[in-house]
This record gives C-alpha cells, structure tokens and sequence, in this order.
C-alpha cells in the first residue's frame, strides 16, 4: 500500500498532463442537465482514472467526485473535483487545477491541489505543514483586506446568493476575484497572495483539499455558521483567511449572505 | 515608418516575453494611492517601452498609457495598457496581456491584445476582420446568455456600481466571470468563448484594442447609454457582445447599473 501522499501527488501529476494536453479555445463542452453547468470529456476522464486507481490500490476506501463517485462503508473517503476550474479550462484559459483530498471521519488528513500550467504542486498533511513544490508555504501575514484581493464564488444554483456581500466588500474598496477555479483560489489563500476565500455552495469536492493546506498554513477555516464540518457530504458554505481576515469575513457572511 | 499592425505586434511579443519571465508569486507590487491598485516594477518598465518605441517610430503621435502619457497634438493616440491584468500577474496567475491600440479621432483603428502565457495574438484592423495567430475569429452565434459565461469587472472606484447588476444576471443562472483582466477577457469575447462583457469603469486602456477586435469580430460594443464614443479619453462604461446579446445586457446595464 502506497504512502498516501505520494499516492495523491503522483495522480495529481497524471490528471495535470491530460488537463494541460487538452486545454484550447474551442473546446467542445455539454452542460449538465441539472444546474447547466459545463463539463468536457477530460474531467469524466479524470474522475474515471481516480476512482479506478483508488479501487486497486486501497480498495475499501470511498471515493466522492464531482463527475462520479464510488461509495463504499469507510472511515477514509478520498474527495476529488477532477478538474476545479471547468468553467476557465472549457473556455481555454489556464487557471484549472487537480484537487484530491483524504478524509477520515469527514475531516481532510491530506489535501493535494495541482496547477499543471505553472506546475505547483500544493500539498499537505495534517499536522506536518503545507507545502508548494516541496517549499512550506504561509497566509498572509496582514490582518487588512485592503491589500490582497479576496476570492468569492457563487451563482445561481448555490447555497447562497453572495451579491449583497459582493456589493459591499467592493465598497469597501476590496478587491474580488471571481475566476471560477476555487480549489486553486483556495491554494492561493495558502501560499499568501489572496487576503481571504468565501465559498457559497455546498459541494466538498470544491473545499475539502483546501481545509487542510489552508490550515496546514497557518489559517482557519469554517462552515458559514463558523462551526468546523464534514468534507465528506455537502458543506454549508466555506470561508477561510488568517484568524482576523476569517473572523472579519465571517461576521460579513452573517451578515450579507442570503440562502437560496 | 513601419506598418502599425507590424510594428504593434512586435512590441506585443517584447511585452511578452517581460510578463512571462516576471511572473512569479511573492511578487513584489506597490499600491497606487489614487486608489490602492496594485502596480508592479512590470506595468512600469513596459509602459516606458511602449513610450520609448512610439516616440522613435512616430515622434509626431500622442500615448496614454495606465501607468504612463505622452501627449502630442496628434489626431493619431496610442491606448496602452502595459500589463492588463495587473492584479492576477501580481498574484502569480497567468491570466494577463499586453493591450494596445491606435486610434484615429477617438476611434480604435488597430487592436493587439497579446496573451504571452498560451502566446495567443489578437490583432484586428479596422474593416478587415479580426485573428487569433493569423486565424479568423467570430464571435459566438448564440443569442442565449445562458451557456457561456459574462465578464464583468468593478470595483469601489469604478465610474459604475455593478453589485445589482451581478446579482441579477446570477439569479438568472448566467455565469460570471471576474479575473480582473479585463482585455483578456474581451479578446475571449471575440474568439467565441464568453458570450459578452461589462465593464462598469473610465479607462481607454482597458477597452480600446477590444474595442476594434470585437467589433471586426462580428460584435458590437457601446458605452453604457448605447452609444458609440471616444477611446482615447475617459470611458462611460463598456457594454459588447453579438447584437442580441449586447442588446439585452445594454437593456440590464440601463436598469441595474448605479453611477457611483
């Protein structure tokens, strides 16, 4: 049996190579019927090659994917969003990554987020630190929002309607970015280039990988209540930042987010 | 005296080559105190360039770029923005380019947006159609918002308040996007892959050259009173998309839009 992460790092490296060959513009993509969201015949590819290598090599464990899932009766569910990000990788931009995460009793113990286009490999284990490239990597430092732009996403078929809150962090002079590749926005908040992330869905293939490496770096990250909860089944929102970047974000999300 | 679409390419490529060698996360930026933007030693040295090269090869015609002027008595006024896209270069994410345009009387007569990352050049001369890397690009001919994701960008010091806006179209289950790059984005609109593009700001340099490539793309584009106007000075908004899709936006743009 293969040490977890060098598991997840080396599927991680295996997705990037089908994700970058076959990122273009003109890309041939079919919505899903429920929430019209897009998908390409690459993230069913992926999501296919995670569940096959999880059955052979730990073969009792669950698998959650966002195209598929593979459930068994296990502590230890793998959650992978085969392609975070395929709103821009449909559309030929490069801002799409791989996110695997382990979770045992519903809390993330090791989360791997792969952008192949700039091959950072962000990776952590619970308790041992988060690491871009095998470099340990930190949040911010700042306790302002002003500096550093701050991550949302949502749309209709979310949880939560985040416009009021959208309105009035701009007011605030805070920068939002909105590229709909969460995972790798969440891989950012880790490595310190954006403030905070705020999340309104419900889906933990999007959140459970950033759990851990968010906190392996020194940041927190909650439900939009402010409680801890399970990245094995949906998720009731998601925010994170350093302890005062997450307590300010928080009290905005009580405050401005509404449930659809 | 060179071409202009020659010689507009060739300082594209140089601007290129200078983002893609800087970009890196860490990155050390400066903020603008007019309003906080962030600025890097990048946008700086490019707009310099852009100064230096013009003033050589058409001593006679004016430049205004986002970080930099030279202004002549010149009917002829080159619109720069030196790294369009500033705040993801500044975070480490490859989603920026090099926008120029040349206009005569106000009116965009050539348009180079230049993508260093997945070296994508769009070029578009006045009547004589648009290109991606010497390939004909159209614009899509869906007259639905609703499979192909807007671009919507604003924020506290834009010219326009796009928080109802944005609300609206998401509870109408259209998707947006927001990666702060703006020209980028507008040569997607043109090569098909966004449906259309808001922008609720002032500045010439984030929509002269998509203006031009656009619109030889099979697009319209107005400001936000669905009017034609100038691009060589303050923008009153930027609305552009096929007819119809640009037709329904400017008709959200009037209703929701709030002059801040």
């Amino acid at each position: 049996m293969k040490d977890y992460v060098i598991f997840a790092t080396d599927l991680a490296r295996k997705a990037g190579t089908i994700i970058t060959e076959n990122l273009s513009l003109g890309m041939k993509k079919e919505l899903k019927k429920k929430d019209n969201s897009p998908f390409t015949a690459s993230d069913v590819f992926i999501n296919n090659m995670v569940i096959e290598e999880i059955a052979r090599e730990y073969p009792e464990h669950s698998v959650i994917g966002e195209e598929k899932s593979n459930e068994r009766d296990s502590d230890y569910v793998w959650v992978c969003d085969p392609i975070d990000g395929t709103i821009p990788f449909s559309s030929g931009i490069p801002i799409s990554s791989f996110s695997l995460a382990l979770t045992k009793n519903g809390i993330p113990i090791i989360g791997v987020i792969y952008d192949p286009f700039m091959d950072r490999l962000f990776v952590a284990e619970k308790g041992r630190g988060a690491c871009l490239n095998n470099e340990k990597i930190f949040i911010t430092q700042e306790n302002t929002l002003k500096n550093q732009p701050v991550y949302m996403g949502w749309w209709k078929h979310s949880l939560y309607d985040l416009s009021l809150l959208r309105g009035n962090l701009s007011k605030r002079g805070i920068k939002i970015m909105d590229f709909c590749s969460f995972a790798y926005a969440g891989a950012l908040v880790a490595a310190g280039e954006f403030s905070g992330i705020i999340f309104g869905d419900r889906y933990p293939w999007d959140v459970a990988a950033m759990k851990v490496i968010i906190e392996e770096a020194g940041g927190k990250c909650t439900d939009f209540t402010g409680e801890n909860q399970r990245y094995d089944e949906e998720t009731n929102g998601f925010v994170a930042g350093n302890v005062s970047v997450h307590s300010e974000l928080l009290n905005l999300v009580k405050k401005f987010a509404v449930k659809n």
